[in-house]
């Protein structure tokens, strides 16, 4: 069952591949163009939002849909919101007062390519859009559920999720964390969105409780192996290869520099086989895909 | 029945005075302290939000609850969720790259207190915060209202409300605008928070569609001439008395610096009269309040 170490199954590949193809249609009729005095900040959202990224979050929540047979027209408006906190998290994080990074996915950071102010802009209607999605009927005809994934997604991405992980992360650039705290910081800055994608399917097609709870810890595993791998990948990529500077991680608190690469690439094996094992609860080929695309988040080059 | 038109009802000072207290509790428990490794994020969120402004939003959907008859304790939930969007607005619009304004309300800005990531990422996360208030069930139990909110909310916030409007107002330092394209910046920039905070109460309430209608109504005059005088106050205001630095909108696009003073005080009653003027609709007392709001818009001197 589970494919080659070394990279994608051709069966994800192309999963991937539609998924990206048809997430392009849905962000891009999301935010649409307009031709009045403020378009630019409309300009940075689509630039920000259409960039080409992997739309690994997409993928999570349409696979976990698949998982309930929830309709995925639906799914691909959830995976947007997903999508949507992600590239508004990327931007913020890219301005000179945070990272300070000029480039992003091998082109100008948003702040390079705009300016300053459309770029903290950008990032705030992104944030917005996420939740305006969510509230709109067309997400989901029951206010329930609507309400259960609007909530799910601010706990998730908040002062007790991802921007205080991003808090933590900007501390650690001063002051040594232990392996504990570092857990927490990564768990907080991309695991809970990523446990929100994971889970989102199960919420759309009202899945029974324990259903919901092994998605989800699939999702904590698979997110804190996500984050390790990223480190490593700064460690090890090459520039060309991640489009962003690489290393400039390296002066923040992270696994690979306090355990080390091998002990943390051992981490990150343990922790795919780990999240994949919860994934036994499910019958038939529903979730082949998300195992799948546990072996390609250890094996990823970019 | 109207109040002196140089100060405010003594009833109004009196119940303002109670709302900000009320709130300063409500928002304090919102936004916990702890001694959590991230404690600077929430250090910042506090001192954006507990900062001693002048409660208007809140206020306004404090009132607007009261006059169908909404348990107050809920509608302070909701009044701190407009607040958390107010204050992220301006810790925002302070930041070096945008206004950059060093103080507010007479101290130093969020940025200058501590620092500009950090004023970014408390930012966010007071904007998330207000959606993580909504969506709870504590706000509302029917998942419809609280879903009818959020909606409302988001719309008035993002790339089509609020954020369009600081976009626009950007824009306008560089390029001039028409009387139409001002107007339509300040509805998006202030008018359509002020909507959502005046009709909060009538979707709390599930009060009828028309008299939610003349709530709307009332807010979109209002929302106007609180612009109109805050460009005014700008103009004409000591730095002392408004705890920022004076004049500095002055290059940007305003009804003053297009219509003059006198012309933009005469519309400002104008836009008072006609948002008092949709309150007849409710009969006795239950909106004596907000007529009186709506004079103290136009005469405060802060």
């Amino acid at each position: 069952m589970a494919p080659s170490l070394r990279e994608a199954s051709p069966k994800l590949k192309d999963a991937m591949e539609d998924c990206r193809e048809k997430m392009q249609k849905t962000i891009s009729s999301l935010l649409p163009q307009t031709d009045l005095a403020e378009a630019p900040l409309f300009d940075a959202m689509r630039y920000a939002a259409l960039n080409g990224g992997k739309r690994l979050r997409p993928f999570m929540v349409l696979e976990g849909a698949r998982v309930f047979g929830v309709d995925q027209g639906r799914a691909r408006r959830v995976a947007a919101a997903a999508e949507f906190v992600h590239c508004y998290s990327l931007v913020h994080d890219d301005l000179p007062a945070m990272d300070n990074s000029d480039t992003r996915r091998g082109k100008a950071a948003l702040h390079k390519a705009f300016d300053e102010s459309t770029a903290i802009l950008a990032g705030d209607a992104l944030l917005t859009l996420a939740f305006e999605v969510l509230a709109d009927p067309e997400t989901h005809e029951d206010p329930r559920v609507r309400v259960e994934l609007i909530a799910l997604l601010a706990g998730a991405i908040g002062m007790h999720g991802m921007v205080g992980g991003q808090m933590l992360d900007l501390i650690g650039e001063k002051q040594e964390f232990d392996v504990g705290t570092i857990s927490r910081l990564q768990r907080l800055k991309t695991g809970k969105l990523i446990a929100f994608c994971c889970e989102a399917g199960a919420i759309l097609g009202k899945a029974n409780p324990a259903h919901r709870q092994s998605l989800r810890n699939y999702a904590h595993d698979l997110g804190l192996a996500f984050q390790v791998t990223d480190d490593l990948l700064d460690l090890e990529g090459k520039a060309e290869e991640m489009g962003k500077p690489v290393g400039q991680d390296a002066k923040k608190a992270t696994f690979v520099s306090t355990m080390g690469v091998e002990q943390a690439r051992a981490r990150a094996e343990m922790l795919v086989e780990q999240s994949v094992s919860h994934l036994r609860v499910f019958d038939g080929g529903r979730v082949d895909l998300l195992k799948d695309l546990a072996y390609y988040v250890l094996e990823r080059r970019v």
